[in-house]
Formats: structure tokens, sequence, C-alpha cells
């Protein structure tokens, strides 16, 4: 019951029908009994300005706080410009700073992307990754979500109609839940 | 007189007493007489949300106008979490964008970076760098200008004491005045 | 006549059947007149160890001369575990260091890419773009040339059968050549 | 006894005096008691070529043993033209390859870097760190031990002379230790 596996989920996109917002709702519909998957939305979070720190804008905090008690996070990011996304970006640069330290630190987490070009959203991904490494957060390797020509794969509606996509979101979230438990056992050495 | 090299610098951060603004009002101040800097805040550039494209917001209008009529850019850039700033990158994903194209592209451009830490936000400006692949711009590779331990090198006032890191800003215009010449040459091979 | 523009051209592996020789290969073939292209096989170059830099291995002597003389390069990566070869690394790594400075230094370089997977070699090209800053070298931005599913686009004999890439190759060849003469030009401002 | 934690361990560099193995004795020498430190050198190992695969090097076969049998490596890494050096990622290119798959696939690592120049090989390990990816390695983000300025912290006879950077190799064993026991248990929901 109360041990279900919460995950924090969002897209670096803010337009309605994005691609990495049909990715996040593909998640939804696939995620094994043990997740539970919560959908963020970016929307809100202003520009990042440290000079607001000290008056936190409510909408940081509060996605602070459901990044706090997020057993892990997933990100789906578009590639802009062959990087993750300003607005990516901008809610992790928030999310990272003081005050009432990082909740980032620590988190597990899984990437997914979605581009209407060939490569899926790789180049996003790589940068992301770096970003991690800052934020002391650990990233799943395995399998890379990457969905190119997005606008064939994402009907009308923002569904994700891409089968062998669905099948690899599904895979991801089962390592999430593998490497999310993992990381929560309390290691002892005799 | 007319033919003055227009340059466009901006500070990825909207603190008001930001180390990378700093860096652009040094530069400001030590800028070869062949060379006009127009200073542009970013602050009022709100997140991109491709929905908006077709009714642009005022200050991005203005923004990729800015853009379009410089000669060359001079950008600062915050390091945060190991990358760039969400501020310049959100603001670089806007001026990539449709309508009347992309005005970044073919531009001449010379980084800069601060940060309190001690790398200068290297690794901020190699993924400017990447971004600046897609968009087709130029950036100069010598000298690179990053500037550590900011907090000690940057009086009160906001102004940049640090008379290395002046007299690698004024190298790096050189440089830049040099490569926009020679760019915006027209070349002819008989 | 004396004015061609000399082309060193070099792929990052040593396996007789790859891909990326089969991309020199094409570049050979479709190159404009006024280019002239010699292919180096980096067979040869030993393991870079800087206790040999005072008795310089000859192959290694050899290939700086090669590249002294070039006006421009002409690059084609393997991408082996998401970045260049190691092979490619070690030849650059060499020539980059004394004696006798660095002959890569203001070089005009193109860069394609092989790879039996989907991406083409993509994430090598960034890697090695960076590589390229420290150089202070001088990249085309595009075409960007990146072969997927490379065993199904080179025949048997090592002959590249995709005529879309053959195309991109002729278009990043106009474009070594429009950027070497613009780079070979003396700018003078009045 | 038989628990203790084996650790493979090479610097990235073939020079007699490397700064690199500088770093590595040093870890030799900091190790916490329940780990045990091979030291392996890459001298020996082969230029890679794909047309040996199916008669491989005995040097290489001896060091994709070593790696099979460690628990976690330990890898020091110069930064040669803002990567990580060729014979570094010559010797890995070998390790990934058949027969007998990816040794390397799902190991701990950790990594250090040391450089004559101010930013002791960051951007070296940053491009490392995407290596790891494709390799499903699992790298520990903290503490990043990169040694700037090395001549001056390495004393004539190769050993390393700042006792700062021996405290953070210290951390960084120590972290190696707890990820590669967390990483060895077999996790279990009920």
């Amino acid at each position: 019951m109360t041990d279900k596996i919460k995950v924090l989920a969002f897209a670096g996109s803010l337009r309605a029908g994005s691609y990495n917002k049909a990715l996040i709702r593909a998640a939804v519909e696939v995620a094994p009994p043990i997740m539970a998957i919560e959908t963020y939305d970016l929307e809100g979070i202003p520009l990042y300005n440290a000079d607001l720190e000290s008056n936190l804008p409510p909408k940081v905090r509060e996605f602070k706080e459901k990044v706090r008690v997020a057993d892990a996070l997933l990100i789906a990011t578009p590639e802009y410009n062959y990087s993750l996304s300003g607005v990516l970006k901008n809610a992790l640069d928030w999310a990272s700073r003081p005050p009432k330290g990082n909740p980032l630190e620590g988190k597990p987490v899984a990437i997914m992307s979605a581009s209407g070009g060939k490569f899926g959203g790789a180049r996003a991904q790589y940068h992301l990754r770096q970003v991690f490494v800052f934020l002391d957060m650990h990233p799943i390797n395995r399998p890379e979500v990457m969905l190119s020509d997005a606008s064939n794969n994402v009907d009308e509606k923002g569904n994700l109609t891409n089968p062998q996509t669905r099948q690899l979101i599904s895979q991801l979230l089962e390592s999430l839940v593998a490497w999310t438990t993992r990381l929560q056992i309390k290691p002892q050495r005799q």
C-alpha cells in the first residue's frame, strides 16, 4: 500500500499539444502497478532570478515540495537548438537553489525525449545528464527513449501511437522501479 | 562612421548584481573604437511556448529585431548546474523560432562567463557552443573568458575589479572585430 | 592551377572495410574541381606517449607535415561508445603536440560520420567539435553528414550506395570550399 | 576476507611521469582496508582495429579479463584537447567489443583527472561520463577529483604532494565502497 513508488513526472514544454507531454501521458498509461505517477505542469514557474530567492514564488515552492516528496523523477525533454529546453532548464535551476536545499539531490531519474526531427532529442538528453552530475542525481542508462519524427507518431489528441515507443517506455519504468528500489536500500557491510 | 561593428550584448542572468552583467559592463568600457556595443536586458522575455508564436510577445519581437540588425553578438552566460542558464537558453529558443526566420543564423559571436566557483563557467560555454552548431552561428575560439571566484572579483557596485579578466575581454573584442570583418567579406574565387 | 584547395582527408578507423573510409572515398569522387583531396591512413601512428616527443615516430612526423601543408581537413569519425574513436583522438593528440607547434591550429575542417546504429555518429561529432575549440580549428556547421544504418548503405566493395548521403557530401565539400576561401582572405578594414 | 572490494585502477596515459599515474598511486596509499586496488598499465594495448577481434591481442584479452573480475573501476584520465586521451578511449573501445561481451557493463566507477592547466581535466571527465552511458556503467557523482596545476602538485618521484587532493581521493574511495556495495545487493521488493 504505502510502499508504492511515487514518481513525479514533467515535460519540458509548455505547448498544449507537446510531444513530450504525450510521452508522459503514455507513461501514466503503461506504468506498473507498483508505481504511482503524478504529472506536473511547469506552466507558471517564472524565469529564475536569484533576487527572488528570499521571497520564493508560490509555484516554485510547490514544485520544490513535489520533488522533495517524490521517490523518483521522470522527465521528458524537448530538444531545442541541440540542447534541453530553456523551460526545463529554468525549472531545474529554481529547484536546485535555496531556500531549503536542493530536493533533486540523490533522486533516481529516468529520461525520455521526443522531437520532430530524426534523432529523437538525443542531444538534449546528454546535456541533461551533465546537469544531473552537479545535482547529484542518478539517471538510468537504459533503455534510451528517444522518439523521432514525432508529428507522425502522436495523434491529434496528443496520444502516442507508436507501439515500439510505448513498449520502450514500459521497460524504462520497470528499470526505474528496480533502480529506485536499489537506491532506497541502506546497504550494510559487516 | 557608418561602418562601426554593431554588437548586441546580453547576460543570461536577471539578477541585478549579476557577475555576468558585470562582464558585459566591462566589455562596454574596453571596447575598441570600431565597435558599438548595445547592451540588452533579457528581463521581460516570457518562457517559450510554441502556442504563442502566432502572436509573438512584443519583448520577443524586439529581441529578435535587435539580433537581426546586429553584426555580431556578445553573450555572458552564468553556469547553473553545469550548463547554461535556463534564462539564456529560453531567450535563444525564442529567437531561433518563427515567424521571420532565425536572426541568429550566421552571426559571429563571442562568449564570456563568470561563476562563483572555480571553473569560471567553462561547462556552460561548451554546451552553448553545441547550441551554436544548430543555430549556424560562428563562435570565436580564443581567448576563453572564464571568471572564477566572481564574488571576489566584482565590487559592490557590480564592477569587474580583476585586471587580467579586463585585459582578456579586451582581447576577446579585438578577436571579435577581426572575425566579424572576415565573415562580412564576400569571398570571390577566380 | 596552383590555387587548388588542398584537403587532407582521413577516417578514424583502421578497419579495412570501414564505413568511414567509405565516406572518404565518396568524398574523393564527388569533390569539386577546385579541390584536391589527399587521403591519409592513420595506420601506423603509435599510441601517444609524451616521452616520445623528443624522438618523434616518423609516421607522426609525416602526419603532422601533411596537416601543416593542407588548406583544410576532412575527417570521418566512427562513433564508439558515444564518442569519437580512440584511434582518431590519438592521432589528433599527437598532431597537437610539440615539437614544431600545432599544425591543426586555424585549419578549416569538415566532419562526417557513419555508424551501424541509428544516429549516424552524431554523438561523436559533438565531442569532436569540443576538441576543435582547444585546437582553434574552424569547423563547418552545415550540412551535417551522419550516415545511419551503414551496413545497408555501403556495398561489399566499401562503396557508399546511398545517393542522399553522396549528395550531402557534395554540399559539405562546396561548403568547405567557400569556408576555406573565406578564412584565407586577409581582411582589411580601412 | 574474501569480501574485499576488488578495484581495477588505470591511468589514461603512457608517460612514465604521468600526473594521472600519480593520482592512482595516491589512491593505493589512501585506500580503505575493505578495498583491494590492482593497478593496471595500458602500455601494450594496440590501437583498436575491428579486423583483429577474431584474433584478440593477448594484452587486450588480459585487460578485458581484469575488468571482468573487478567489482569496480577507478580511472584517472588526462585531458588532451578538451577531451579524454586517445590512449584511454582506445582501451575502452577494445574492452567494449566482442568476443565475450562487454565486461564494463554495469560496473561502478570512480573518476579522477589531473592536468597541467587550471581546470584539472574537467572537460575530459564529462566526455568520459557520456561514454559510460553507452557502456551502462555507473559513475559516482561526488566528490569530483580534478587536480589543476599538476606540475606543482606532484614531486619528481611522481608522488602527489597536494594534501587536499589526497583527502579528496580518500573521500572518493569511501564513496566508491558505498556505491559498489549498494549496487551489489540484489534488491527485493515484496
